[in-house]
């Protein structure tokens, strides 16, 4: 079977597995404050152009989106996304859960709009009632997003303003940054993003890790005893080392941009052989994931030999797909998919 | 100046003021185990034609919205409301803060219909991420809606039987209820709703009271240790006597229906004066609250001797405001209101 | 029967409940945005010597404490109180349930001592595992305690003192705080309570009111909308006339302190009846709870013309019980126990 | 420097790092529904001797234990548990932070006595007062317990019954799980812990992997929707593999139970050593934590060498200390230690 549903199929990068490999028998201090965490935390501080960032590494997406909220919103706040985020929809109340709403804004291809959130805002302080409702506290975007559609560098900078202006910080779930990174399509570099962001993460789960998120303030505004925080969410390792070891080699010349260009470049591949062959796109994204609506004949004949994800019937015979590639596809997994189209 | 600006502006009617009066120097147990409480929860069982429903007497409509569907839900459900539901808007994340979802629906005038329902809680199952998604644990619908508008009997059934196909309680807010039960082009009767409904409330602070919902569970299916659910979030009265002393005089010789007739009367003067003066609706709501268009002079002039509700901006130079007439207005308030318009 | 059970038998003090009828016809808005509120909050901050006090107006005890704690905690800290404290015992988990810890350090007869409590904060800044720990965020005391004790001026300045050295905030729980202010062995006055506690309540419930508890932030120190963490838990009463006139009329000519004294004077002719007749106590408390060692048979007897609380059991054949007098409590009633006794 | 200070200085064992090694490019669906994962789950459910066993693999202690309690607890439950437990005391509130409330009864040797629980909840039920108190909703205990002790099977059976008596499920903390199993002084094996206990987990985390606990439900009684439980407090990894590929390992030819040896062979030896040249101990713990008095010289001589945990002051010049040893501790540094004893 060929294995396109996902970015996470495969386990480690093999330099990130050697990095467990070559630190295993290292007797290092737990929850973190260990030297290899340390030297991770340094060399992405210093890839995101922000020395003294302050930096955590977490286990998962979900984890870190629930953390980093809920860690940074008053009671009275909730966090506003669009309606197709992740923290909307996928993660099962973690972010209710921990006492907060997700405000939601009408989203476009996945992504927020400037206007739409400042009209949103504008709308909410004019309210007479707004005490009588939850307040914005923060904003929450993707980039990529679920869509595997990007942000400019000049959308960031409006939507960041408008944040600015409503004295809220902007969050960017990066759990695919480098896949956006590595886009050739795309100008926002990894300082924009801490240049733009109050606050965001770097996806390691889908990007060469076993698991992994590094949370980064860029201005090293982490909240007062984010550590306890974390630790009262059960988000931390007693085995920092675990993150520590995976992060440092990532981030190792420049492991992380080199792996994330390769989903880029084989989802180019088979995105042009898609072209080709007439297939209609559901969205137009430039980044790893490529949304295709098949008729369900094709479907039923694809799935024979290649496993992709169903994402929603699109009308009475058509369904939305999803292909996405990731740092470990193979070239020759591709051109075996492309003969099947 | 005249008041219309909403149903919750005099304190209580006159004989739940004197049941107060009369019962002030009795000795009585705490915390709702007093006999006041217990005649007036015999009182409203009887009047839902259920004499066996379990009854609790809350203070106010958030509090009981809260406590309700918080005691219902298992952790990982959420409860399911329209967009413009009093729970979804209006709460300051009150269902949140409990740590549950909010799962919107879109709706019509306010009001839930059965089919959306039915697609949302197919789709909801269909959909082969949900076990990363809220699952979807009551529903909840306003009778009469945040809009002053109705269900039909038949409405009602419907929204019920798709619940109980998928297992799920409905709840009603009945914050108004008296006003939906005393319209008259209503086919609705309290019966129908300790029918329809798994769990529902009467309203007395809007309808008669100084404060007071009385919860009902028409099936004695309340859950177990609601007494200690309803203490945790603090919403269990010391002198619950506060309580029953008023649900008992308004469940006495049909009280609480003669008191809510004359908001539907008073409402109904008032709307055929604005039909006959050519004013344009927003919403077409039979009960005591009535939505106007208003052009932005008109409402400039008349905010001089009438107090109104601002709903929200129709145009740029018209303005949908709120008339709300309840128990306590009089046919000579409204005359007055009719001259000014 | 007589009744010494508690003291929230009766319904309001006739001044109280002449305060609603008053008024009642009053169109007022809602919220707690209405004058009667106003006045009301006005008074209490110039009682508490503190004129630009932020004052609330909630319902219960439970849930006062429950919304100051909770809307003046950080996520990762919990509020110190006495093992025997209503927030660690009697309030079915209501801070729990809004994400917070008690940490409770031993009382002596209800009362929080200042060097234990210097001791449990400087041993938790001093455990090299504090990270992983609950962080004490405030402290939160009741006077009178939960055993009717009182604590004196030298004690709450010491408390304070400590609370302040390790900057969290001293919350009194007032429920009951006329009957310690009414008390003559307590120096302690409401402008120390203002000066030492930096934030606290008046209770109503127990003294004359129907219902009600007023919040006082003496430094005008209340969180950033406070009024909608107070919506959020269910605790913003749309008719805050209700608390307001019922305040408004308490702080009038003195009326709250007169009413105290009453307790306080019939509880102190029974005390001095029981130790004249060489009754046990279970606990020394000047204020309106009397806790005797009964032994069974006496128990048995009296319990057949007087209700009062059983306590908990002292040893094989004898129990604790409790004698509550209150505001309403007529010299003619202690009269008639002391003859029984 | 020797490392003494815990039981999770070193990565994983050899051959569960293999395992990771040998498995990392097989392509694997996520979230726990792969194969490595399916396979440890009934290696590990067959050692426990219910082959129709529920197991969920969860990622670290505190996460694994908020996540079993917040799912098994009513909301108007807690959690007893002894004052000493983990969840008591270090977890940084993360019980609380899901609603429930830590009930203490205290404990002896850090363990819970059967007569004291079944002190706690007879005495809950008998007091009138119960229905305004957290319910005790389940009893949480560790075995070995946080400070190293152990209970028999006769203990462990009593806890149970009293459980049982009063409809609670037991939950055994099995972070340390082999360190008690191997120890030769104890006749409780993974058999009885399954058939005591209504849910434990198995540690990883301190017994040869990076992380991960294994959560069994013995009679296949998870909850409802558990996953959407996991899912919801962040604590669903992507990448399942990584929890199956190590549990596998650990769950094949006993290695679990080889490695647990390693570190009572260790701690033996250092205790002989200990008692032989005449120091005290704290407590008497048979598994791999040794509590040590040291006179506050010696302490500071052997820190010069030796990294092991300060626990608490002893007296004014002695300090009590914890000596770990784990799976990883060599004979050779533990005689190293010794010659420096």
């Amino acid at each position: 079977m060929l294995h396109f549903e996902n970015d996470y199929s495969e386990g480690a990068h093999p330099l990130v597995l050697q990095s467990l490999i070559d630190t295993n028998n290292l007797q290092l201090p737990g929850y973190g404050s260990d030297d290899l965490s340390a030297q991770a935390k340094q060399r992405i501080a210093e890839a995101c152009g922000k020395p003294d960032a302050d930096v955590f590494l977490l286990v998962g997406g979900t984890q870190t989106n629930m953390v980093v909220i809920a860690s940074m919103l008053n009671q009275f706040e909730g966090v506003v996304a669009v309606d197709t985020g992740h923290v909307s929809m996928h993660e099962a109340g973690a972010i209710e859960a921990s006492g907060h709403k997700v405000l939601t804004v009408p989203g476009h291809d996945g992504k927020m709009e400037a206007n739409i959130l400042q009209q949103y805002l504008a709308g909410f302080f004019e309210d007479a009632n707004h005490d009588h409702m939850v307040f914005p506290g923060m904003v929450y975007i993707s980039h990529p997003t679920e869509y595997g559609t990007l942000y400019s560098r000049a959308e960031l900078s409006a939507i960041s303003s408008v944040c600015h202006e409503y004295h809220l910080p902007l969050f960017i779930d990066g759990a695919r940054l480098g896949y956006a990174l590595a886009c050739p399509q795309s100008d926002v570099t990894l300082t924009d993003i801490a240049t733009y962001a109050d606050v965001f993460y770097i996806g390691g789960t889908k990007i060469g890790a076993l698991c992994g998120e590094a949370v980064v303030f860029p201005q090293a505004n982490a909240p007062k005893h984010m550590l306890t925080m974390i630790k009262q969410r059960g988000a931390l390792l007693a085995k920092g080392r675990l993150l520590g070891a995976q992060f440092a080699a990532l981030f190792t010349d420049d492991l992380y941009w080199h792996i994330s260009k390769n989903a880029i470049d084989t989802a180019s591949v088979l995105r042009t052989a898609l072209v080709k062959r007439g297939y209609r796109f559901y969205i137009n994204s430039p980044t790893n994931q490529i949304f295709v609506i098949l008729d369900d004949k094709k479907l039923a004949e694809l799935s024979k030999q290649v496993i992709f994800s169903i994402w929603e019937r699109f009308d009475t015979d058509h369904t939305i797909i999803r292909f996405a590639t990731s740092w470990a596809t193979k070239e020759s997994e591709v051109q075996s998919l492309i003969k099947l189209l």
